[in-house]
């Protein structure tokens, strides 16, 4: 396997964003298969390196273009961030906003011009991203305005264990929901799922579709959008190859073995994923050009340098985008 | 605690259901809570009892008020069912869906009359239901019409391990599930939880009631039905002395401890419980003026006469319909 190059922004650098963006780009798991390249405030790199004990051998590089991919270090596409007001650990400022949001803006440049193959963001905090006057509803729609597609077009993959579950549609009401469930989104959520297992390394994706009534409507009986809009959308996917079966009554559809589940709404997929997921929850956002993931957790500001953050779910992360886990269990 | 008189319906008598009727009513777990009643067929119970080597004695009533609660061996409301068709084991016939009917509503007559204390139906099969021309979705609308209950005034309560999930809706489409959750029917949903859990006896029973958007609409942000509608129900009943909490969005609500969760419809429900619930599942009807519980499993045709099925399910079923897991875990 080639090893892949991933851009790690640092999130809200008040938080534990750099540290486990730091302990991640160090991590022998995240070395073995990619090289990383953290993106981000130089100062706050430094210091949060010192608050954790670390001392590693650094070199800065001014854009991702100039990155020499050969020194064996540890790689930083260094912004300079706080010259106007200084970082001030724990707390929610719009310095620390802006300084998130320019950080991930710039990791994802840098995978749309072909200079990293991957992204992966460490955890914002909304409250700052909000005091610096910036609209942000997420990742997902965010990554869709940066790579310039439109926003319903981008879709949430949530990864835990040998899990995954994308969402045909997610931050919106649930009346909202079922008219946003047309064909022409299914076949393009399937697509998007199909698309991204090929490139994560699973040569033929095996996907199960949800329907959105009880028992998907059984037979029409409870609802008719899996006869009129869901089941035709599978059939149109499945005559172009793509291994989708559905739609499925979402209540049994989690016990099936496949590469992901397809859901139509927020609730299926996260009172699912809220609780089988244990640990290392990896989100990906598909759909767009780039392969990019953030991790399910916050900004922990309440323990932000204080060396007590653990990057189980940036490696995993790490590992997800560039196939790792695929492959290891190929 | 008083000893409860449960009437056991047989369900199928070409299923599981009168073998494990027979046993449950024989274990000691039930017999040390309750009172038993079978009510069926009594060849049937002739037959599974030969099947499954079991030699109780046996005495047969004509009615449920002619039964002397007194007789220590196994009490049955002897109904005569077969006398123009032969039961024949395993398989799909009218005679068998009208007896199992039969049977449910002679066991829901007697605790409407005040003459057993609650009811437990055994497996029915939905074919043979139909293949008799009677109308039937599913117990709860079954007891509903019973008991002269509008059927939207009967909510499906599932009960697993120390949870239980009550529907407000549930073999309806999304989209008029969505129309059905209006201020009457979330109150009525939950003021219908509160007595049948005060009914068992737990004295103050805690409440955790969902939203119908994600994050229960955030303030808005995602459907406005949390403030127009499910907060205000809440109040309502607070107001009451109900202690019900939230609207809480779905996906995290499950992790809360309380009494009860009620959700909004069918897969908000369902997911859970099929994922959480490992087995001893017990379905309650809740809304209606009685006590009434189904098994969450089939009639188990393929298995039917071979001593091969297991009563613990039922066995729960009575436990929970008397009380009996609140009563040791307080």
């Amino acid at each position: 396997m080639s090893r892949k190059k991933v851009a790690i922004s640092l999130g809200d650098p008040a938080g534990i964003g750099p540290e486990i963006a730091l302990k991640a780009a160090l991590d022998p798991r995240v070395r073995e298969i990619s090289d990383p390249l953290l993106v981000g405030d130089r100062g706050a790199i430094e210091l949060h390196a010192r608050a954790s004990g670390l001392t590693p051998e650094m070199r800065a590089f001014p854009n991702a273009a100039a990155v020499d991919w050969s020194f064996p270090g540890l790689k930083l596409l260094a912004l300079d961030q706080f010259r106007e007001e200084p970082l001030r650990l724990g707390k929610i400022a719009a310095a620390h906003g802006r300084a998130a949001v320019e950080a991930a803006g710039t990791a994802i440049a840098a995978a749309l011009a072909g200079q990293v193959d991957a992204v992966v963001a460490a955890p914002q905090t909304e409250a700052a991203i909000k005091a610096a006057g910036i609209e942000f509803d997420g990742y997902p729609s965010f990554v869709a305005r940066c790579t310039k597609v439109a926003p319903e077009d981008a879709f949430l993959m949530i990864c835990f264990d040998d899990k995954r579950i994308v969402h045909a549609t997610l931050h919106v009401s649930l009346a909202r929901a079922l008219a946003l469930v047309t064909k022409e989104r299914v076949g393009k959520v399937i697509a998007a799922a199909h698309d991204t297992l090929t490139r994560i390394g699973i040569a033929r994706p095996k996907l199960a579709i949800a329907g959105v009534n009880p028992h998907a409507g059984e037979d029409g009986m409870f609802g008719d959008e899996e006869i009129r809009i869901i089941g035709p959308a599978i059939e149109a996917t499945r005559a172009q190859g793509i291994d989708a079966e559905g739609p499925f009554g979402a209540d049994t559809m989690f016990h099936r073995a496949c590469d992901a589940f397809i859901v139509m709404y927020h609730d299926q997929g996260h009172i699912a994923a809220k609780l089988l997921a244990r640990n290392r929850t990896a989100g990906l956002t598909i759909g767009t050009p780039i392969l990019f993931s953030s991790v399910a957790h916050g900004s922990a500001l309440d323990i932000a340098g204080q060396n007590r953050a653990s990057p189980e779910a940036m490696v995993e992360a790490v590992r997800r985008l560039v196939g790792a886990a695929e492959q290891r269990a190929a």
